[in-house]
């Protein structure tokens, strides 16, 4: 990267001969807001934040970063969980919030052309409108943006019947570090003529191209959903329920959550306690409303076998709603505690074991601190959040955080497990990478990041250390 | 690539420093016969055909191949239709033929970890012996391997329902060009650290790395299906008996195909003509064999509105695979004909107009000659088959259609379609690549080569030329 030696005004005249001036902020609190995602443990210092209307304004924008000193940061709903969209070192952050329009809908393909500025809900209000479906879903959906999505490979609480963002990703539109448009497979569901960029760039975090806009694949509506939520005595009875009800009927989500999880969202929000007595662990089971015979049985059973203790379901859509609130409050409801979020995974064959694992480290190095389990075990991935007490300071309560995680991510690599299952590296996981990538594989990424961003400056230090 | 001075006595003596005498071969019968694929149209010219038996053979083969002045040809089942796998110019060979072992079976999972010989019904078949069901399926699966259907990201005639190799490749390894062994992702569901490099691989056709294992995901078995196949009036009712069908049910497969591809059938198996009168095309439906009632009312509907004439359905498995067979077999009873295969795909929604493209190329440039239409309209994937008359030289035919084929490839272009859907890019199709991939595609194509294959070894001149 060139030295960065641009004041705001220097910056502010040179953009005006690629944007309006309301296409740039740089006040305080513009900068402070646009410049960070949902962590909240790193340096923010922007230099500016651009509002981009155009593929050619990014274009133009790529082009002259490495003349003007600039490195770029491109920025969705910034509800990121590894500080992917934080600008920590006088970056011009590229906000996609203008570029939130859907182009096209081609109907008979199922197929919505949007801006990579559209927001998550909005994609799946659209097709709701249209009587169809977008599948991902997490509880940042009403924020983030579909080019976050893409840049992050999302995933959520219905991965287990409906995959990652990757797999509704018809066509791909990118502005590489270069400042080049590729146009990627144009919503084809067969077309094999050479490599499948468009698979090198979702996931890639922005460090390779600035996704601007995709062609996103929709679904058939699926029919009436139920949701089931049972108290579970002990964490290692969760892969067993989990198995009794994937051999019985196919589930749309199985998540999982501790008696603290719960207890940080009934603080937090007006919802009642789905059961009368605590229990260490508890589950959420969707599925097709019409199977409800079948659930109902296999519950018996599991109940029968002492893997769950109490159940309750859904019988509308409004108590289906309330019952999710309870997984889907979590994130939000801790936030206050700046957690250090472990969001690891291992293949479900492997998930016993490393459960044993993680609850040696927990008790070995947190007793003395909340932890809060949660996650979408049914693929592998648990969600594990450390509180950080009111009277350490973040630096502190981080610093003892990372000299731990060498320990569980140690375990993870020996399990050839994912040290970041959904959230990304970014900045938060990035000196850690090796522990899930070998060094071939990293020596590979930087060859890949060298082709698409030769100078250098497409979220530069993230996912790879500059 | 360094120059080709190898005789093969000299190059025998070099391999016995790798591998035993029974793993080369060099007689003329076993050149033409593993230097080639299903294609008969490329000169054929191994120095040797080399049979490595682990990973560290390949891995060293590799690293000595630029000492040695030879270039590699990955080689699997050799169904290929595009040249992928020919070796027109004193390559080795490289048959994974030995390595076609099942490594482990993760039975939580649902994955097979296998090598990249491992013939594709035997998968199939592995997966039907534990209740499974590996979904990916074609009329070269009796012969076709694993590694060459990630290499080629084999489709098929269920990607309709279950998509392509692509999405059933839960990890992978493979040998790099300078011999670095990346082992990918382990068959995890969730693993956000960096560039999903496995998505590179697939579908790269050799040309990266040789896929040497892999980890392939299972499905539950599928209930029963039925089958059912229509006599269709008219190429343009098609698209709206697949509509039809498909707002009434999920369908398994829809592929379609015309009388004369039919007749090459009938000529060559032993099967029964499906109805008494003949029908320009036909379309062979594949759901759930629970779903009768609904297919049922839906052929009367088709029926009524006049997009069908006639219709037969399967009383039983052996009905539904004889009918499978008017299908399956056109392939091989058109083989003898040398036939120039266009494989050509667009989004469903600009289907109709690409088949009025289609038909006037047809009409006016081969209206001498036997054309064979059939496909997976249902993916937007047309295969249209020019026949070779007896009296004309398969150069002069292949001359002949490569002097058609770039206005069909121009329709192809302003539609955003592909001009290889399936079968991959190769030999055959190199040349027209630029007509589905842009100047900028294409450049960013050739430098991912170079990272993966610096010295030009992995088979040079397929995809892209040298």
């Amino acid at each position: 990267m060139p030295p960065q030696s641009n004041t705001t005004e220097q910056f502010r005249s040179k953009a005006m001969s690629v944007f309006a001036a309301n296409q740039v902020k740089t006040d305080p609190d513009d900068l402070a807001n646009w410049g960070t995602d949902w962590t909240r443990s790193f340096k923010v210092d922007p230099l500016a934040i651009v509002f981009p209307e155009s593929v050619d304004q990014i274009v133009t924008l790529v082009k002259l970063a490495p003349e003007w000193g600039v490195a770029l940061v491109p920025s969705g709903g910034r509800t990121g969980l590894s500080g992917g969209a934080v600008a920590p070192n006088q970056e011009i952050v590229v906000s996609l919030d203008r570029m939130n329009k859907i182009l096209e809908f081609y109907e008979t393909d199922k197929i919505v052309h949007c801006q990579a500025g559209l927001v998550t809900q909005a994609l799946q209000d659209f097709a709701a409108d249209q009587g169809l479906f977008y599948p991902v879903d997490f509880s940042s959906s009403g924020s983030s943006q579909i080019g976050g999505n893409i840049a992050t490979n999302a995933g959520g609480i219905r991965v287990i019947r409906y995959g990652l963002t990757r797999r509704w990703v018809a066509g791909l539109t990118v502005v590489t570090g270069t400042g080049e448009v590729l146009r990627l497979n144009h919503g084809l569901i067969k077309n094999a003529t050479g490599y499948d960029l468009r698979h090198l760039f979702v996931g890639s975090e922005g460090t390779l191209g600035i996704v601007v806009e995709a062609e996103m694949r929709l679904l058939p509506q699926p029919s009436e959903q139920q949701v089931m939520v049972l108290a579970i005595p002990d964490l290692h009875r969760i892969l067993d329920v989990l198995r009794a009800f994937q051999d019985a009927l196919e589930l749309s989500a199985f998540e999982f959550f501790s008696e603290l999880a719960l207890q940080k969202v009934l603080a937090h929000r007006d919802v009642p306690r789905p059961f009368s007595k605590a229990s260490p662990f508890y589950a959420l089971l969707e599925y097709d409303a019409n199977r409800i015979d079948i659930a109902n049985e296999t519950f018996e059973s599991v109940l029968e076998s002492g893997c769950v203790v109490d159940g309750v379901v859904s019988q509308s859509l409004s108590q289906a709603s309330a019952l999710w609130e309870l997984r889907e409050g979590i994130s939000e409801s801790i936030a206050s505690f700046t957690p250090y979020k472990n969001d690891i995974s291992v293949r479900i064959g492997e998930v016993p074991g490393f459960l044993e694992d993680v609850e040696r480290i927990v008790s070995q190095h947190y007793p003395d601190l909340e932890v809060v389990w949660f996650g979408h075990i049914g693929d592998g991935n648990l969600h594990l959040n450390i509180l950080r007490p009111a009277d350490v300071s973040i630096d502190d309560f981080y610093q003892r955080c990372h000299t731990i995680s060498p320990e569980l991510f140690s375990l993870i690599q020996h399990r050839h497990g994912s040290i970041s299952a959904e959230h990304g590296v970014g900045l938060l996981k990035r000196d850690f990478l090796n522990y899930s990538r070998s060094d071939e594989e990293i020596q590979a990424m930087r060859a890949l990041k060298r082709v698409f961003d030769p100078h250098g400056i497409l979220n530069p230090n993230k996912l790879l250390a500059a």
